[in-house]
């Protein structure tokens, strides 16, 4: 644990202050060493915070068992809709971690998912300089159920891109970190992915068929007949069909996943335990450390949205802030295929299976 | 570890030779005294065999990281479709685990997932004589992906009821246990629901609002307009539809979960973690020992299939072996409702809002 910093020192830079600070200050590339040191800082960092989570769970169980504590209803805050539960664990751990991050690191800048979405802007705020994009509890409603899927995620973005991750899922006893060049690591002593690339297998020939298909309901439940809802569902359909059905879309994959935490169906999708996870509609705090995991791993991290000519177009990476992601696991090359060619392949056969989501963002080209 | 039976103790014994033998022989209730020891055996057991899934997992890796293991492709074994992976581990702990319990118990029958699908019949076998029912891998797909939800289930049924369920999921270091009449467990020492009856809470005034809904997409993947697979999604989508949605069938659920694992799904609710399960297909191996630890943690398992008075027929247990399970999760009191209640409640609202599937079974009422 942290000492206590000085308060005043932590506050959310916004993007209008950054884009007028001197380059030297806020941006800049860091150096292997200044870098290698800031991995240490953020794997201990989740550590701590995923130890927070622990105990904020046995606290509550312990109270609740000797009923002095509140029932369950009353702890906890609706927000949005009753699907977006938020607890105090979550403010005191994104509070400890803000403020550790304030006194190491008092010139970056720091986006956390508590503080953003206490704010009025649903603007785009990570700027070129180096920022911390943190979600302290993702998972929340798992968590308030004592179900094992939740984590805390915290990621460093220099120039956009995702430098740092570490994903932490105590109750798992799971602690991801990767780290730009370094590759992503389980419990800092098994790389992942967790088989190796010829464990992993190539992309096979069949794919979508054999692939474990990650996806997540969200909280956009409108009953639009063309509203999100309904497009999600139908590229399930489409993705879970027996092979042929459904106008040739059909893609029988071996299982559909939903563990309702974005982040750790990312960390699983690096990790090989996933071979796809598409979605629409989660923040950056819930991607930017599973984003350089995935990509340290050797995985490929895109849009979930079909470009027009999706069998064609070239693959980009995805957006940090898009709100819009399907990846696709680490691989290792098929006789004739190198493992990046099979990756796309099976980009653009879910691309191919899939609904244009509609989730736009201020701020995000 | 048991040393190696005679193999000729070992078989699965056929109904009709059940309903032959003389009751003193197979039936009869066992005695508190013969019930505890059958369950302390049957936790070692689970123990036993979540270890040989663990073992066989890291050998597996092992094996794959030096790269002399073949490819995974080359390990899998399909059946049924590309869905149903059997892998060796499946048979080796099945054999294991028979074994163990043909040379302690030799009169006890013994039905198995592997040893009944390599059969050519799909009738209901389980009778009146005292029968283990175990599936020695659940979450195949889950373990070949080494994803965390896969165990081994262990069930003793008297009478058509299970008395005893194990379920061990070795790589969450999760062990449940329930015996009738001694409570249901987590690794022996948190009494199910993990939150204590009050910390769970009541079911919600407004459920299924702010409940977590857990259901499986199966194999079962025809694209038959009204086929099980479009059944199951019209379903879902009602559970997860804002409220009053869908000609007022939207429940908009707190969250909606899928992991691959029916035996998991029912430890869970068990445990209070999830709200409700609804599932059709699944065996009786997959939830003998999760029906024993769904009853003796206070939830509440009827069948998944709306009767056609579904607001006023009395609920009733669901039959072992039906393969259409709703349960719900226990429960306190809510004032001028008794946990009970609160659980029929909500039993009846899942029931307005799913449809009936389609899986018959040959000798089950």
């Amino acid at each position: 644990m942290q000492t206590q910093p000085h308060a005043e020192e932590v506050r959310v830079v916004s993007a209008a202050e950054l884009s007028e600070r001197p380059q030297g200050e806020t941006g800049g590339e860091l150096s292997d060493t200044e870098l290698a040191e800031i991995y240490s800082f953020a794997i201990q960092l989740g550590r701590d915070a995923g130890a927070m989570l622990l105990n904020s769970l046995h606290r509550r169980r312990r109270d609740e068992a000797v009923g002095t504590g509140p029932e369950e209803e009353t702890v906890l805050e609706e927000k949005l809709n009753a699907v977006d539960i938020v607890t105090e664990t979550d403010r005191e751990v994104e509070e400890f971690i803000h403020s550790a991050v304030a006194t190491r690191y008092p010139s970056h800048a720091f986006i956390g998912e508590e503080t953003y979405s206490s704010g009025s802007t649903k603007e785009y705020l990570v700027t070129d300089a180096p920022t911390w994009v943190i979600d302290p509890l993702d998972g929340t409603v798992n968590f308030t159920h004592s179900f094992v899927m939740f984590c805390v995620s915290i990621a460093l973005v220099v120039r956009g891109k995702p430098v740092i991750g570490v994903i932490h899922a105590p109750l798992l006893n799971q602690l991801f970190s990767a780290c730009k060049g370094k590759g992503a690591w389980l419990n800092e002593t098994m790389r992942l992915p967790l088989l190796g690339k010829v464990g992993v297998g190539p992309i096979p020939r069949n794919a979508p068929s054999k692939c474990i298909f990650s996806c997540e309901w969200g909280k956009d439940r409108k009953d639009e007949p063309d509203g999100n809802l309904h497009r999600k569902v139908d590229s399930f359909v489409n993705m879970a069909a027996e092979v042929g059905a459904r106008g040739g879309k059909g893609g029988m994959v071996h299982g559909v996943r939903s563990l309702g935490s974005a982040t750790m169906d990312l960390a699983y999708t690096a990790m090989g335990a996933f071979d796809i996870w598409w979605e629409g509609g989660c923040w950056e705090w819930d991607v930017a450390a599973g984003t350089c995991l995935v990509q340290e791993a050797g995985g490929l991290l895109t849009t979930a949205n079909p470009p027009e000519d999706s069998q064609t177009a070239d693959i980009e990476d995805a957006k940090l802030g898009s709100r819009l992601y399907l990846a696709v696991r680490p691989a290792c090359d098929n006789p004739g295929e190198t493992a990046r060619e099979g990756q796309e392949r099976l980009v653009r056969e879910v691309w191919r299976r899939v609904r244009h989501l509609d989730y736009s963002r201020p701020g995000v080209a």
